[in-house]
């Protein structure tokens, strides 16, 4: 690396170890030749590569299975929007939708109830179905619609994702979406409510959780709450290496972290 | 296209056809490969290309070309944003800047005073040599200036779109400037002001029209309001697909166009 | 370039000559090639190019010394930002810093103390001895904390500032973080304080600063008060030839100019 002897910190075994926590990036559909060239700086520090929403649908199969293929070269598991999974839903091809995925060589799948409204009972049972085809299941809890995503409590939010867990989900992603703003976690200005996280971080393991943060005070205030290994999404891809300054303490926001 | 099982909706004939409303994208100066790249994925859902206010005149000559023939290849219409025409009244050289435009081959052209004074007189005769000129022919109305855009009341607004279409303006461009906010129809915040659209609407052919809508509540707001036919214009470049996914019912903002 | 005949302006000598005031871009890790493509449209327009806060640790060196490469054959300057030479502080290591530095063919330096507390006569020591092996100097002014530079009162800051140049300082650069808001002269909502840039005008030779003016109002803002030699810094790639259009009246908000 470009400063090795700058590097020491003792979280990382070596200066080339990738973070500890997993960082989720959001792909809202960088050019191929872009996603290649920006792996090669930024590729050692990304975990799971989100291809937003539908964007997928309107891909041509070619490019699609070529940017896949790009991201796996660099060790990363890319996957569809929860929001593909949920208009398969609506069209009633979820068996349709798991064998593409699978054809396309994407191991990873999204759970979610965003945007249409399924039954815990129902969700559960696609996490668990999604375990059988051998996927690694990511599920979120939390609703696109700001109003809707309201009426969701605490407690309920808490109960559906013990519930998802049991369920098999490998990760629990706290929605956010794209702003990172008056969702689940956060107020209309982004701000982390912070009784919130102390609670659900009361109940629930964190390294289960993958709280979707796409504003840079967000990233800050999780490394600092809960540590380098919080697992944070929605990362814009061109401020991956930002995140991981911040996990390491070499942006001013954490640079205590060096002391 | 990847996922076409998921992709029939019946507003479209087939997957591959391109969306229906006219998208215009905002080029702020995309490196030349980016830009090819970038149409390689999104392309297809682009209708025309303006080169922002007066970037045209920083670019070296070569690479200006390149990128019009990249465009062109991807059949879009690029154009150069209504500022170098008013440069080009300021500096009285109308007709050497409509031949340049010839000789790039770009056959569209904006006509506008957003930041000079005209009047419509005179913007009427410009609309209608360009016409003779041969090209296709986007007039905006709106200024600038928040202060002197105010100035402009509803009624004239009105009056000045239905003057432009008679001078044989093809589309006309509502403006809002690169940020969205606090011009013309939007207010302080971005957010469109309904009665002002609606007015407008009830008396123009929305079809002539084209609203830069650069925000994403604002594209959701038309498409909800007038349809997926409805043309929006300053998009970001990178934010082709999300707007066409927006469009197509294919993010959660709209999602209830699928059912 | 491609409009020469639209492109007189009296300020500039031709119109392939670069701007007159300095512009310093902000890299926060541009993949290599795209960097590269970005300078065949921008590169004129740039004199210096920061690798943001500590990113530089995080590059592998062969990318490091090809974009350093690439940024030099465009006869721009890249240098580390000062988070870089902070963490060389806190770690002692200082001279392997410097001397990395010339390693890489890396001739400027960044001497700061935005997140760590370091006395202005060791500042002032580290500024002569980056001097002494012959770097240009760009010292800055301002702490990344917002309450901590609320704390630096403006005679103090003015004071600093006289002092750095005195020890050899080619430029300070004034603070305002990637965000440009709530520090140093920029209000919470990124508005500058007139009174405050007035007064270190009056004191100082603004052809010694670069203004951190990331957002375009506070690039038209600086411009129009000081004039197109004004020197701007932290601004977006993307954003370079917007800027260089502000700079010459080729964008709405300074058309005047031209006049």
């Amino acid at each position: 690396m470009a400063f090795d002897f700058l590097n020491d910190a003792e979280n990382y075994k070596s200066a080339e170890q990738s973070h500890i926590g997993i960082t989720m990036v959001l792909d809202k559909t960088l050019p191929l030749s872009y996603a290649n060239n920006l792996m090669k700086i930024a590729g050692n520090y990304i975990d799971f590569i989100k291809f937003g929403w539908g964007t997928s649908i309107l891909y041509n199969e070619d490019i699609f299975q070529d940017k896949i293929n790009v991201y796996k070269s660099f060790n990363i598991e890319p996957y569809c929007g929860g929001t593909l999974f949920e208009i398969a839903i609506i069209k009633n091809k979820i068996d349709d939708y798991f064998n593409h995925l699978k054809k396309y060589n994407i191991n990873t799948i999204e759970i979610s109830d965003g945007s249409i409204d399924l039954s815990l009972e129902k969700k559960l049972y696609y996490i668990s179905k999604a375990k059988d085809y051998g996927f690694t299941v990511l599920s979120e809890v939390g609703k696109k619609d700001v109003e809707k995503d309201k009426g969701i409590g605490l407690d309920l939010r808490i109960e559906m994702i013990k519930n998802e867990i049991k369920a098999g989900s490998d990760f629990i992603i706290l929605e956010s979406r794209e702003s990172g703003k008056g969702i689940g976690i956060y107020d209309s200005n982004g701000i982390p409510k912070v009784s919130d996280v102390e609670e659900i971080v009361n109940k629930i393991d964190y390294k289960k959780l993958i709280w979707e943060a796409p504003l840079k005070n967000q990233q800050v205030y999780f490394i600092k709450k809960l540590g380098v290994d919080v697992n944070l999404g929605n990362i814009n891809p061109d401020e991956t290496i930002s995140l991981e300054t911040i996990r390491r303490g070499f942006r001013g926001d954490t640079i205590d972290l060096l002391f």
